[in-house]
């Protein structure tokens, strides 16, 4: 099955873009995916082309209309989740990155200027999501990086079907560090447990290392593991006791 | 002043990709902006340009060699930061954007495969930054983002400059929802507040959306922001007397 993606934006040149080199690329030649680029102006009415206005209420930048982008949006709906692109979205996780590759694909809706008008979120099944906590100039960058993570966890396209798993979030912390050859460079040498051969210590000393980084750089995220691990009723009555 | 980029990368054929588009590719043509793509193979000392080798410990996948990316590092180390793009690294923000958007440039590293021999960061003062909490191919999307977000803060790069300082995250929450013409649309209209002209009137009530928004769809982001509100020792103190 092809994971067939629908990209509606308003610069349809931008794509396939760095999703046509390497390994993206390559599995998009041998058909493993597909990615349709339509441009949201071939569903405006007047001629000049009209897809934004000015924002209710006032102030700077242009929003894009729900009349128009509705009649894209629709024009592509065939049971396929579709996602808008969007800093007020929900947080883009490995978890959701794994449940869209999963299916048949995705219709993937780029915002402009101001964004868009929110009547088109509550007339419309879409899903918004956010990549990061930070502005950027158009929806597009966003959907690239959704395709992106997507798209590598399609069958086939990894070399390593085992590559993937151990990655940072699939376990729901940050992966342990990397060491490879030299064994000694500028002074540092390799940590001795993983030149031991003992498979079982080097698996707990990376699972150890894991956690000290994710609690160190990351206590937001470690919280939330923490939280699903005792998640259970009496796992979270116990941490209450304790507090 | 322009803001030079230098991007450290295996795969220097995905730049400028789609920054030389739209708004930062008008800026990159207007010199506004610098972009060098340097191919990290050319810092290879071995007939087979060999950039990797297999994880030390063993496991799945190949680890980027710290003595030939920490030489083609050196040779671009000229006062501006260095960071690397990472699922391991600090998440990125719309005040840290701002700051590199405010600096001289950046070299930005691109990660691929399982990652760096974790020694380059004990040896070279390197930021080790990431877009989300999700897997991509590798760096280069994530240096996509990046310079994009920085691009669009540097003088003269957006249109009206008043842009920008409404939006997501640059007040801590999210921003507002927004509407446009149709004023009815499938039966659904306009905020009346909006079309009341009463502009002190339509700026509370965004402010309260922007607040109701964030608190419903980003729990973590508005505690972070209460948080920053009551964050001088007073009110940290009164805080704790609370709970």
């Amino acid at each position: 099955m092809t994971f067939r993606s629908t990209v509606l934006t308003l610069y349809p040149e931008m794509f396939p873009g760095p999703l046509g080199t390497s390994l993206a690329g390559r599995a998009l030649r041998e058909g493993r995916w597909s990615l349709d680029a339509v441009n949201i102006r071939d569903f405006t009415t007047d001629r000049h082309r009209t897809v934004d206005d000015t924002p209710a209420g006032g102030g700077a930048g242009m929003v894009l209309r729900a009349d128009i982008v509705s009649r894209a949006v629709d024009a592509h709906a065939d049971g396929r989740p579709i996602v808008a692109m969007t800093p007020r979205g929900a947080p883009l996780t490995q978890a959701r990155v794994r449940e869209l590759a999963a299916g048949r694909g995705a219709v993937v809706l780029c915002g402009r200027f101001e964004g868009f008008d929110e009547r088109l979120f509550d007339a419309r099944p879409i899903e918004q999501l956010s990549i990061g906590d930070y502005i950027l100039s158009g929806g597009e960058m966003a959907a690239l990086v959704l395709l992106d993570a997507c798209v590598r966890l399609l069958p086939g396209v990894m070399g390593a079907a085992s590559s993937g798993v151990e990655e940072s979030f699939e376990s729901g912390i940050l992966e342990y560090p990397h060491y490879t050859r030299p064994v000694e460079w500028e002074g540092r040498t390799i940590p001795e447990v993983l030149r031991s051969g003992d498979h079982a210590k080097i698996a707990g000393w990376r699972q150890a290392q894991a956690e000290i980084d994710t609690r160190l750089r990351r206590p937001d995220l470690w919280e939330r593991h923490e939280g699903a691990r005792v998640g259970s009723p009496s796992g979270a009555r116990r941490r209450t006791e304790d507090d």
